[in-house]
C-alpha cells in the first residue's frame, strides 16, 4: 500500500450511516491518516460519531494526532464518562497536552473521574513548561527491577507491554525508582533466561533532564540513534522518556521556527493552511514598521550626501546594486553560520578559526564582486569605476562580518541567534553600504563632505 | 551520565600507550562519541591504533559514525584482510556507502575478498542514485516466512538478531522474497505460541519503493510514527528497510540545505567548520555575481527617472526604505511558502484559498506600512506624502505576491521550491519597487516621464 491512497468515500458512508462499511475502512487506515481526514472533513458530531465506532485503541490513538484546536472542540462536545475512557486509553504525554487545552471545570470533571495514580501522573507532566522536555516526556516507559534475572525480565515486559508506548528499551530501577541501567528488548530476547539483568544491562546510560530544552532531548536522540531516552531528576530518579517519534516532531518545529525566525516572521504555533489572516498580518507586521525606521537611517545617509549625488548622478545607478550585494553576503553568512550553531557543528570554542575563515571568504567574495561592478562601471560610467569597486569590496566585507557577529552577539544577550534574520543583517548591511559608498566617493572624487 | 562529558584523556592514554585504560575508555564512551573525538583528535595512524584496540562490534559502529573523508582514508591505510572483516561486521547501509567512496583498485580488493551474497548486497545497494531511498536503505532487515506461527518467528528473530540492524519490526514473506505483511516484536511477544503469523500480521503496509527521495521515506516516517520502513520493487518484492535514525539524518541534512538556499548558498554537503574556504567561496559567488546583474534593472530604472529626482531630492530619502519594505515582505511569504511545501501543509490543491489569504495579508500589511511611512513623510517631507504612502502599499503588494508565487512557479518548471531564495525575491522585489516608486511620482507630481 502506498499512503498517498485517497480515502475518498468515508464522508459518504457516514452520511449513508453505512456502519459496517465505515468500520471495515477504518480498520485499513493507519490512525495517522483517520486523523487528518478528520480533521480536513469532519464537524465536531460527525467526528464523534466515528471516534464512537472505533475499538478502544484506535480511538485514543486517532485522538492523539488530531489538530489541537479539534481536539479540544471534540472533548468538550463529549459526555465526561466517555473522555475519561478515552484519556486513560491515551498515552501519558498526549493525555497531559490535551488536558492542558481543556478549560478549568472540564478539567475539574475530569480530575475527579481518574483513578488516583493517573490523577497525579496528569498533573505531574501538565506542570512542565512549554518547550521543555518534560512536557514532551512520557510516563508509559517499561521498567525492570534490578536484580532480576532474563526471564522474569520478559515475563514483566510481556505483561506490560499494552500500556506502554515502548517495549524495546526497559529501564533498571532499584526500589526508589532510581534509573541503575537500561537494557533493549534485543538484549534479552538473545540472552540466557537465567542470566542477571545486572551483568548484561548497560550502566552509562545516556539520560536528559525535565528541565532541559526539548531539542536537547532531540539532539541526543539523532546523535546516538537511540529509539528512547531516560528523563531523570538530579538524584538520577526516573521520571519519563522521550521517544524518538516525539524527538522528530520537535526537529520539524523547531526548523520550521528557524525558518520563520530567518525571515523575521514571529514564532507560529500552527500551519500556515491553518492559520487565519489576522494572526498571519500579526507575526509579520511589528518587524516589518521595526525595519521601516531602521531603513530611515539608510534615507537619512542619503539625504546627507545629496550634493555629492547631485555633481555625479552616475552614483545612484550603482546604488541598489551596492547595498543589496552587502545584504546578500550578509545573509548568506548569518544562515550558515545559524543553522552551524543549530545542529551543534559551531560550539565547542572554535571561533576564532571560524572569523579567519571568514575573514578569508568574503575577502574573496568582495575582489570577484568589486571586479564584477567594475566591469560594468567601465562601460557605464568610467569616471566613478574607482569609487564603486573600492566600496563593493568594502560593503560585502561588512556585510558578511554583520552576518557572522549578529547571531553571536544575540547569543551572548541570550536571544536565539535566528533572530539575525536576513531581513535585520540586509537592513543593517544597507545603512553602513550607503554611508560606506558616498564616503568613499567623497574622498576619491575630492568633493567636499555633506 | 550526562552526554555532555568531557573525554580529554584518550590522546593522553594513546600517546602513553595505556592500552588497559584505553579499553576501559572506549568501553564507557558510546560509539558517536569515540567517533567524533577521533574526527576531532587523531589522524590515520593513531585512530588505526584505537579501532585495533575495540571489539569487532564497536569497531564497525565506530568506524560507522566517521566522516566520509576520515573512512576513506582510514580505509585506504588498512590492511586488506582487517577491511574485509571491518565490513562483513558493518551495517549494509553504511558499508555502501564507504564502499562508494573507495578507489576501484581498493574496491576490486575488497569485492574479492567478500562472501557472494555480501558481494551482491554490496554492489545492489551501492547502485542506487545518491539522493534515493535505495542510497540510504539496509538489507539487515528481520523476516519472518509466512505460515509460520508466533513461537517459530520468535525464534527465528532470536537467531538472527546479531546481524540486523532491528529486530523489532520483523516482514512477514513469501517463498519469492514478496511482502506480505508485517508483525511487530511487542505483538510477538505478547501473542500466543501458537498463533499464526497469518493471523496476526497487518497486512495493509505502508511502503516506499528505492526510487523515491530520500525525504519521502522520512515524511512517512515522521507521520506514522514509524520505527522503519520496507522498500519494495513495483511488484512487491521485499528489497530494503530504512529506519528512523537514517530517517532523522536525512531530515536534517534537507532542512540545513533548504536553509542555506534560501540564501542562496549553493547546496554544501559538509558542515560549516569542515568546508574549506576555497569550496565556501564557491558555493556563494554565483548568486552573488547573477544578482549583480540583476539589480543593474534597478539602477537603470533609477536612472531613467533621475530628472524627477532632481526637481524632488526628498524622494531618495524613502527610496531605501521603500525597495527594502517589498523585499523583506516577499522574504516573509517566501519563507513561509517554502516551509509549508516542504512539510507537506501545502499540496493539495488549497492554492486558491491561499493565494486569498495572502492578498488579504499582504494587504493589510501594505496599508500598515503605508500609515508608518507616511507619518514619516509628514514630519519630513509634506509635499511627497501622497506618493509615498501610495508606494508604499503598491511595494509590499507586489513583494508578498512574488514570494508567494515565485516557488510554485519554481516547483512547475521542476526546481526545488526553496531556490527562491530571500537575495532573490528581495532582488526581485527592489526592482519593481524602484520602478513603482518612480511612476507613482511622475504621476501624482504631474512631472514629464523621462
Amino acid at each position: 500500500m502506498q499512503y498517498v491512497e485517497g480515502y475518498e468515500n468515508l464522508v459518504e458512508l457516514v452520511e449513508a450511516d453505512d456502519q459496517e462499511g465505515l468500520k471495515a475502512a477504518l480498520n485499513a487506515m493507519p490512525s495517522a491518516d483517520v486523523a487528518e481526514y478528520i480533521d480536513e472533513h469532519f464537524e465536531v458530531y460527525n467526528t464523534l460519531t466515528l471516534l464512537d465506532l472505533m475499538e478502544a485503541e484506535q480511538q485514543a490513538e486517532v485522538f492523539g494526532y488530531l489538530r489541537p484546536a479539534h481536539q479540544q472542540e471534540v472533548a468538550s462536545h463529549m459526555e465526561i464518562s466517555v473522555l475519561a475512557k478515552l484519556f486513560v486509553d491515551m498515552s501519558s504525554d498526549e493525555r497531559a497536552d490535551v488536558y492542558s487545552l481543556l478549560d478549568v471545570k472540564l478539567q475539574d470533571a475530569l480530575m475527579r473521574r481518574l483513578a488516583r495514580s493517573e490523577r497525579e501522573d496528569l498533573l505531574r507532566l501538565s506542570s512542565y513548561e512549554e518547550g521543555t522536555i518534560g512536557a514532551v516526556m512520557t510516563s508509559d516507559y517499561a521498567t525492570i527491577p534490578v536484580g532480576a534475572n532474563v526471564e522474569l525480565a520478559l515475563k514483566k515486559l510481556r505483561q506490560s507491554a499494552p500500556e506502554k508506548e515502548s517495549i524495546y528499551q526497559a529501564y533498571v530501577i532499584d526500589g526508589k525508582h532510581k534509573l541503575m541501567g537500561v537494557v533493549s528488548l534485543r538484549q534479552l530476547l538473545t540472552a540466557a533466561p537465567s542470566e542477571m539483568i545486572d551483568d548484561l544491562m548497560t550502566r552509562d546510560v545516556v539520560t536528559v533532564s525535565p528541565d532541559m530544552p526539548q531539542s536537547e532531548a532531540a539532539r541526543i536522540i539523532s546523535r546516538y540513534d537511540l529509539i528512547a531516552i531516560p528523563a531523570v531528576t538530579e538524584d538520577n530518579l526516573l521520571v519519563g522518556m522521550v521517544t524518538f517519534d516525539d524527538a522528530m516532531d520537535v526537529v520539524e518545529e523547531e526548523d520550521t521556527e528557524t525558518m520563520h525566525k530567518s525571515a523575521s516572521v514571529g514564532s507560529l504555533d500552527m500551519s500556515l493552511t491553518e492559520a487565519g489572516p489576522i494572526t498571519l498580518y500579526k507575526k509579520r507586521i511589528n518587524w516589518l514598521v521595526l525595519l521601516v525606521f531602521v531603513n530611515i537611517f539608510s534615507g537619512a545617509a542619503i539625504t546627507y550626501y545629496e550634493d555629492t549625488i547631485m555633481a555625479y548622478a552616475s552614483l545612484l545607478f550603482f546604488l541598489p546594486l551596492l547595498i543589496a550585494s552587502g545584504g546578500n553576503s550578509g545573509s548568506q553568512t548569518a544562515t550558515l553560520v545559524i543553522r552551524a550553531i543549530a545542529t551543534g557543528d559551531i560550539g565547542r570554542g572554535d571561533g576564532v578559526k571560524l572569523f579567519a575563515k571568514e575573514i578569508l571568504v568574503s575577502g574573496l567574495l568582495g575582489l570577484s564582486m568589486s571586479a564584477a561592478v567594475m566591469a560594468v562601471a567601465y562601460f557605464r560610467a568610467p569616471d566613478i569605476m574607482l569609487v564603486v569597486g573600492i566600496s563593493m569590496f568594502a560593503i560585502v566585507m561588512i556585510g558578511s562580518l554583520t552576518g557572522l557577529l549578529l547571531p553571536f552577539l544575540l547569543k551572548l544577550v541570550g536571544w536565539d541567534p535566528a533572530t539575525a534574520s536576513t531581513p535585520l543583517v540586509t537592513t543593517i548591511a544597507d545603512a553602513v553600504g550607503v554611508m560606506v559608498y558616498f564616503i568613499t566617493a567623497t574622498i576619491v572624487l575630492g568633493l567636499a563632505i555633506g
